[in-house]
């Protein structure tokens, strides 16, 4: 964290980063210092803040924040034309603003490039002169690091693979043989990047292995969650497209496509050759069938099990709901009979239809 | 294992573990040794078995173990007046005087302190003299690791972490920068303590970082699965309370507390900022939605999602029950229709409320 | 890949490595090249492709494969007694034949043998001279690293663990103390093999650990995906029997057995103690509570808690259908009240029999 900055500069500073995209009005005093951020509740004067839900909007009042960001009609509805201590940035999406400022708050200093005493690489790797390779790390012959990377302690860049130009790969990360991983990504501990596929042709009752001979391959600005794994092709490649999200305990089988700038929350798991479209957002633990395709922008719910191809965009959810033990025994039970108990309203109705009991 | 010790020798040794709260009687030959533990069909003369679950009573006469734990009542009704081949030690928790009783005779030679001539400690990072650091494991600057801990090999131990005493990683387990690992606790390999949590503002289609600056605080006497993944916090903390038990491939999101004594099965997924209480007990693969909260004492069955808080203890389930397929198929189909089916119902009641089916 | 080979040779060497089992006959030009693989859409004439699924049956005529593998139907179908442009390998099982021609063109330069520098092996190791050690893997004390394995960068051989010959352990597997893996075996990425079993004994609302003693024992020509963990018995030993392909991020808990050629697609979770058959599928995400059997031969479908025994062979699934998240929000409701309604029904069916509304 920087020793801390004016909310002015600040806010020029995210207008570079977002790229004109978030416009905002300052309120208050501009040259106040800010050095972190905290949520509203527990802000001090040198920490920024930020109101997103309006649930919240009586926490802003009350918040001893230095600096607050959020829309024009919250900051009515709060301050009105009475002065707030803190000083406000308005933008009509705070969120966004304090993702941009809370980065360069915690920006704090410049990577010290360099391959530590301690890391194994290969001399027939190539290792950009801006970047850095910590103890425990190994990085195989034919490998290339970029500009600015960052490769954790203990984490592994296999043979002939190639890492993007300020890609961050935390402590035992692996990224291996000959998969690619765009700029800017960020690799989790204990992530696996190219696995073997799990692919086997039947004899005789016994499994016979399909060489996994794909890569990975990973876009720009994707970050994949700890421990997260993703196979490689059996034959062409695993795609995961530009600005795409993976949680934790993610598992991507083999020839899956996943859309550019969708978001997979943890514990998913995707089955072989399924293909995610763009802008989809999955929630955790869904499972996703192989040898399917999921429309640009779908939501799925938690714990949904996804078994056939979604053709058009929507709200898709599939899980069982909560109850009290004892209910959930008596609800099973009848689930199991299900379909004989719509039976028998057919049967009801039928009877009714044709003049009620009397024919019984 | 040592090379073996006198039962009674063994059960003071018990009482000063478990702190006098189990109290037993031996009966038989209080001299004999043992030198380890076994189930009743196996265990020979020199190991020592216990009696938990009543369905097994009859394995107890059969046995050739040396020494068995069992409760007053079994022994009754196994042995009444009889004398036993076995000495038998009476205990109301036969399980628990048996986990001491184990512990003790696995405990095997005292740790050689020391750091391996490969392991990369930094200087600046502070490990006690009694503590052991294997080949291969990485302590960055400012970690602290306490007295009589065991890095193992591969292990990390990020930069300002702090390791408690008699804490134990094993090969590969990743405590990262600036988390806590409370005393007596076990982190198993492949676990990430300290991973990003996930979160992103969205703009105009994409996602943007929220950097995650706050850190995972573990407890004393905490165990952590193999691969679990448990995240940093956002802003403030991830807390793991005292004596949490925590099983493999899990995943705790950021913000999260988890109380005291809680035990969660594995493959369970916590998303961020849910509260779980003091005591409860989850099932395996159960999964928890995020900024809610679970009463103290509660049990979560397996395979069920938690989509809303839990105000009141008890015993809550919610799986699709398993079937044969055929059934499923169409169970499921009807389940697709269930509140038509309902709408069916109460159109039919209503018409018999009005008189049968004669005003079909 | 090796330069390529000619068709001939290459099927010559199906015919040993596959013990005969897949006869096969060759038309066309049996000494054209192929040095790889390719789907039948994107292959090339120095490739080989295959048509397993009679739905690309298309694509063989299309293709502009080198030699294509097929049944002597699906040849008969595209081909009639026309002359193919690509060399046809007619066999009744054209994806193991594929399998293990795919096996052979991938097979590459024999691994280098030799214990990296960097690499850290215990002086009381045994490895073999033929077997392969990179920098940063651990191999401890007592460990025995069989003829032709290759032990990857960071992969981990615990103390006392014996690796069979021609066992693969990729980066950062993880083989602990005391533990079994047989001949031909393959350990991806980040899996941990002999973590401790989930035991624990209740006293006085705290978990008092049971010391894991038993191992993990794990047959020939098994494979373990990345990040998949195996706990050890805790007092007898944990078995992957023969033949065994256990997918990515699967859990196994302590003291189960898993029997010959069972497949386990990703994300399965067992818990303690069950005992799976031989030749199970078992597909991705499904749970499988402990202490149970499945019979040899079962189906179990993707997302199915499995929470009793299975005793006959069959296809058994359970997961809760997708639907549009409206539809499941009315459906789930309905679900709530199934047992009600199973009682409104069974009451309007009494109703009927005693002669319909006029009681009411």
């Amino acid at each position: 964290m920087v020793a801390g900055c004016r909310i002015d500069e600040l806010a020029d500073a995210v207008g570079r980063a977002s790229a004109g995209r978030l416009p905002f009005v300052l309120y208050g005093e501009a040259s106040r210092r800010v050095s972190g951020v905290a949520p509203l509740q527990t802000a001090g004067e040198e920490q920024l803040s930020f109101l997103a839900n309006p649930r919240y909007r009586a926490a802003v009042a009350a918040s001893r924040a230095g600096a607050i960001v959020l829309t024009a009609a919250d900051r009515q509805l709060v301050f009105g034309e009475a002065a707030a201590s803190a000083t406000l940035v308005e933008c009509a999406n705070p969120y966004a603003w304090f993702a941009f400022a809370a980065q360069l708050l915690a920006a704090g200093e410049p990577l010290q490039p360099g391959v530590a005493a301690g890391a194994h690489v290969d001399a027939g790797a190539s290792i950009d002169a801006s970047a850095r390779v910590d103890a425990g790390a190994v990085v195989e012959a034919g490998a290339d690091v970029g500009p600015r990377c960052w490769i954790g302690a203990g984490a592994h860049v296999g043979a002939g693979a190639r890492i993007g130009a300020d890609t961050r790969l935390h402590p035992g990360a692996r990224v291996l043989a000959g998969c690619l991983v765009g700029a800017r990504g960020i690799v989790h501990s204990g992530a696996v990047i190219g696995s073997d596929g799990f692919g086997f042709a039947p004899l005789e009752g016994r499994w016979i292995k399909i060489p996994q001979t794909g890569r990975v391959v990973i876009g720009d600005d994707v970050e994949i969650g700890a421990n997260t794994t993703i196979d490689r092709g059996a034959m062409g490649d695993t795609v995961i497209e530009d600005g795409v999200k993976l949680d934790n305990l993610i598992q991507v089988g083999h020839n899956c496509r996943i859309g550019a700038h969708s978001v997979l929350a943890g514990c998913v798991g995707i089955a072989g050759s399924a293909d995610i479209g763009r802008g989809c957002q999955i929630g955790g633990a869904a499972m996703i069938a192989g040898h399917l395709s999921i429309a640009d922008g779908t939501l799925i719910g938690p714990g949904t099990l996804v078994s056939r191809t979604i053709a058009s965009a929507g709200h898709y959810t599939g899980f069982f709901p909560l109850m009290a033990n004892r209910d959930w025994e008596r609800n099973a039970a009848a689930l199991r009979h299900l379909q004989q108990l719509r039976g028998r309203v057919r049967a009801l109705e039928e009877r009714l239809k044709r003049g009620g009991a009397e024919e019984d």
